[in-house]
């Protein structure tokens, strides 16, 4: 094995949104794993808006990506050569790859991987969306951080993205009426369509404020907050006594230095719970979630859209795309064209 | 019956401090009480940043009080007249009595009154402080909202205050490593004095957040929050993961327009859990907590401040100075000069 091996490395910080600039696309030798450690293909990679956060030096929820190293990214992979007891050669792992064509992990880093089931019933790259980071935020973050019940008012921004897609489905399921936030009116109206929410509010439009009071009649019990800023503050002055906010995400401060500031008379006043949380500390409650995402897809309940991004090198154009609002879905680099 | 009772009636809306001129002082001619009401003579009244938030028609958490009605307070009174079942003359109750000499109720309003068992071990005005409104919401903010366990660090800011002075005793009284802000040394000396916390930061003093680093060594797990602002910005940055909020008032905001803002973004980062919390909600176990703490004033392991303020006219002034950092533990007025 002396095939180079490309890889994407962080090369700079970003001041602001994130560019091609900002990292280095190299080729380095490819060599066997050292005792206990393992080489695995990588066949697709999760853009997600956490890779901003990892690219920034702020405080975050793991260190961040030293500048020359290879950029931290989840993805689907499979083993081609194992000095572990814990893989074997063939097996389909997912974990934080990294942005390269192998990622060649000593057995610190391979512990991290979990093996997935022989006889998985969809695409590989569903395990990085719907059955994988982004389903298994949305589970919990819904079932479990807001404890949504029955009856009550969901509302969920960036409601086209990856995860809230699935929130708000998964909201349907448990008898909940679901209100979307999304940009432009095909966003909208696939929410209302295919995804089949109660209501979508497009921020884009005027008097959106007024739109998402009409379509919270009763108020909001759960904000799933995926974005942040104004329109977190919108929907937190609807929320309900005793609401529940699922800090899962805040998109729109991503790519500024500055804090992401919300009102906390607001939770004060109507005793509100706010809790942020990642979906990272799930990880001993993972297979049960993605055992319930995966039959609701198979039984035709869950939907979920991906965007496909061909080839490592677009990793840094795709992951500019989420924030520039012309992406559906998850979005997935296929790093293996024979994927 | 037919002597005069005193009254303050809001006048004016302050826009940033309280003073006498927001209040207008009359004498009403007294009246027996209406069928089912009751005729109270008030003996205290509690002051509390709560009424500076019901003198503003911000959104809150009751009504805003009326221009030209008799300004809200909680009260220590006795019945002297009864037409309801409920009540006996000599009772002493407690309640939203107002700020006048005599509280005339109606059944509705006479219903929100709370009876104090005959034996209580205390003199009355404690029934506004340790054992009132103060004393209630520091233990159920600690023990149920924060969930404060052994071996936590606890942070509380305005801690030589009303409620911060209790929350500190309590916290170690749990087993917790506790931790008070205030300002000036006199009060920090109070606080690891008399009250017994570890450490006291006076925010007062140039490097108060270095100082704030080095009192908390592993991190903040539990903020008891009463202040807001960069105080609460300040603990923030220093909370552990998974660590909780409980916001009980943020009284650096009252006398401002502007919304309390706050950075949601460590919220998310360190998955903190924020929960806002008004005591009135835990008014059907109200009776638990009073039995503790008196208890524990009794056997000496829980002690108290409490500045007293004579005459009913003297209520706006005081209700200034919680504002401007003079009062140490409860502000109290004494309405009747016999109580």
């Amino acid at each position: 094995m002396a095939a180079p091996n490309k890889q994407l490395l962080l090369r700079q910080r970003p001041t602001g949104m994130p560019d091609r600039s900002h990292f280095s696309l190299v080729e380095a030798p490819l060599t066997d794993p050292e005792e206990g450690g393992v080489l695995v293909r990588v066949l697709f990679l999760s853009i997600d808006p956490t890779n901003r956060i990892w690219m920034s030096d702020r405080d975050q929820y793991l260190p961040p990506v030293a500048l020359g190293a290879v950029m931290r990214g989840a993805g689907v992979g499979r083993v081609v050569a194992s000095r572990s007891p814990k893989f074997r050669e063939g097996d389909v792992v997912t974990g934080l790859l990294g942005w390269q064509e192998y990622a060649r992990l000593p057995a610190a880093e391979a512990a991290g991987l979990s093996v997935v089931p022989a006889g998985f019933p969809l695409p590989l790259s569903a395990l990085l969306g719907v059955c994988g980071l982004t389903g298994v935020t949305a589970w919990y973050g819904l079932h479990d951080i807001a404890a949504a019940r029955a009856g009550e008012t969901v509302v969920v921004s960036a409601a086209a993205g990856a995860v809230g897609s699935i929130v708000g489905q998964l909201g349907k399921i448990a008898g909940c009426r679901v209100v979307g936030i999304a940009g432009g009116p095909e966003k909208c109206a696939l929410l209302t369509g295919e995804f089949g929410f109660d209501a979508a509010v497009d921020y884009k439009r005027e008097g959106w404020r007024a739109a998402l009071a009409e379509a919270t009649p009763r108020g909001v019990d759960v904000d799933f907050e995926n974005v942040g800023g104004d329109i977190m503050q919108a929907v937190m002055r609807r929320m309900n006594l005793g609401g529940r906010v699922a800090l899962c995400g805040m998109i729109s401060g991503y790519n500024s230095e500055a804090p992401s500031l919300g009102d906390f008379g607001t939770v004060l006043m109507k005793r509100l719970t706010v809790r942020g949380f990642i979906v990272l500390d799930y990880a001993d409650r993972w297979g049960e979630a993605v055992g319930k995402l995966a039959a609701l897809v198979v039984q035709g309940r869950l939907r979920h859209r991906e965007t496909m991004v061909d080839g490592l090198e677009n990793a840094p154009d795709a992951l500019a795309r989420l924030f520039d609002g012309s992406t559906t879905g998850k979005l997935v680099v296929r790093v293996d064209p024979a994927a």
